[in-house]
């Protein structure tokens, strides 16, 4: 199973309005919610993807409650059964790729419960632009007990993790080197870490030596002070993470890692919402790994998952037939060893 | 008791943030959240003038339960307890005053539990101006078997009611002519009604010919096609209500009752947020009823108690010093005979 751990958890609200108008008052005219924090939707974007997902963190007071019955629901029940067809038959695709038919695997609830109230975020989507603006909430402050808990937790989980990844922000309570204390855990009990976060808590994390970091090209700028993408993503691998891939939004991903340099495109560029895209490629770039994929496997599934994810009507989620097509489209790459 | 009907109630949530740009990602530097619904803004302040309140309507799901039991902890505990000095000594002071010492009455939980979620309004405040964006979700769809749950609840409590508000928006579900219906049973059961709601369901509601209606310049003018305050309240008394005071924002209430016609104007404007004013009006003009004060006093109370809401810090809340303070300067003017 692959482990992913949100500290900062969130119920997340989508309200549509015709448009969002600034100290006007406003009648939400379409709403949902769904459980949120990055490693949840990756989790979400790995069960879809056939591999079972155990997600943990912290959660919390009403709201967390309601996130959690809203993570018991998942995988959708729309979705195909376990009777459904498995994987698919080997050696009928020259690249691989996940059909329609796979059966979403399960998602387990290994969350600790803290005494706060999970935090809320709300995207209020423009319904003429699409354009989304954000609030969020700071997250419930955690205290040393509960902190102490989740490392007890996350330690039991990690003998049976092929891989774990930790994502986004911290809630207020947790030290700024919370993130490098899981990935010396991870790397003590030998599993394959991607930590995908940002600002100090990056910083840090790198220096306990991370598998792999996915940061974007605004974390990269903060963490390297470089915007051309190479200079800065070999920056980041200097500073301790064994691989970095970059994603550059519309541009693809630039991976930097110890068997050589990728970079990987979209056939083509592409509108819609990029909420998600980041999660969806981390779960791209984890299943390929615990698949044993190449690396250009990997960003070729990252890649198609991540633009698949702006192209989904519905914010975080990946639009699956577009998926299957772009995949074997996505043009990697490889960096000569003279340009390395 | 006094009696208020919040058909949608709400869990009102207020976010500060430096300022809501459009489009963009906010992190939200202060949160509150509170029962909301004007009949439960009502009864806050009916609560401590003293006056024992008891609440119905719907609430439901998990912000339903937030919703009770947020309320459950009303009044607030800093607040005087029961010991404290009850209503004034009579004729201590020239007009009607809630020393700063009263103790807050117990405001009762009475909501129908419906199958739905109650709605959540957020109001989004720039803290460099104090600008107010607020977004409302619809609220619950409500049933036919919840309504008649509600319909009954309502008939048993009119028998041990003072007065009754009837506050606020319709949620979906609920049929346009409802606050007739309840208006007819308060005439029924003998029971002085108030309503405060706003578009058809005020229409319909006038139609069955309520003790009193309390709309703003804006629901008024929607009403009658009028912008007159004058001409605009007597026709919506011709419609059906006893009594109609506008409220007229700053500039203060007109009252066309039965016994007459008054210009209630505070001392001078003030600015402030006007959230829940109007809410505080109705709570003046209600306790005024029941406590058997002349119109002239009535509307000192409504007019000193909405002022001294926009004064307050908290949006809802009034401040009591300001209240005390501007309760004897209240202007109250009678119109003569002829301007009649």
């Amino acid at each position: 199973m692959i482990l992913t751990v949100t500290l900062n958890t969130a119920l997340d609200l989508t309200y549509g309005v015709p448009e969002l108008v600034p100290h006007a008052s406003h009648r939400v005219s379409e709403m949902s919610e769904r459980p949120g924090g990055k490693g949840l939707n990756v989790a979400r974007v790995l069960s879809a993807l056939g591999h079972a997902t155990v997600v943990t963190g912290f959660a919390g007071g009403s709201t967390g409650a309601v996130l959690r019955e809203l993570l018991a629901g998942l995988p959708a029940t729309d979705a195909p059964g376990p009777g459904a067809p498995g994987p698919e038959a080997p050696g009928t695709t020259p690249v691989p790729t996940t059909p329609a038919s796979i059966a979403p695997a399960p998602i387990t609830d290994a969350l600790v419960t803290v005494a706060g109230n999970t935090r809320r975020t709300i995207a209020v989507v423009d319904r003429a632009t699409g354009d989304t603006t954000q609030l969020n909430e700071p997250g419930p402050l955690v205290t040393a007990d509960e902190w102490t808990a989740l490392l007890g937790r996350y330690e039991e989980l990690l003998a049976g993790a092929d891989a774990v990844a930790l994502c986004g922000s911290l809630p207020p309570g947790i030290h700024v080197g919370a993130y490098a204390e899981l990935v010396r855990a991870a790397r003590a009990a030998g599993v394959p870490v991607l930590l995908d976060t940002s600002g100090e808590p990056l910083r840090r994390g790198i220096a306990a030596r991370p598998d792999l970091i996915k940061p974007n090209a605004d974390e990269l700028a903060q963490l390297t002070g470089s915007r051309e993408p190479l200079r800065a993503t070999r920056d980041a691998r200097r500073r301790g993470a064994h691989g970095v891939v970059a994603s550059l939004g519309p541009d693809g991903m630039l991976a930097v890692t110890p068997d050589g340099i990728w970079q990987a495109a979209p056939p083509a560029r592409v509108l819609g919402n990029p909420t998600g895209a980041g999660d969806s490629a981390v779960a791209g770039l984890l299943s390929g790994l615990v698949e044993g994929l190449s690396w250009p496997d990997r960003l070729r599934r990252a890649v198609a998952l991540s633009t698949a994810t702006v192209l989904s009507p519905t914010a975080g989620d990946f639009d699956r037939a577009a998926y299957e097509e772009l995949l074997p489209r996505v043009g990697v790459e490889e960096h000569t060893p003279a340009a390395r």
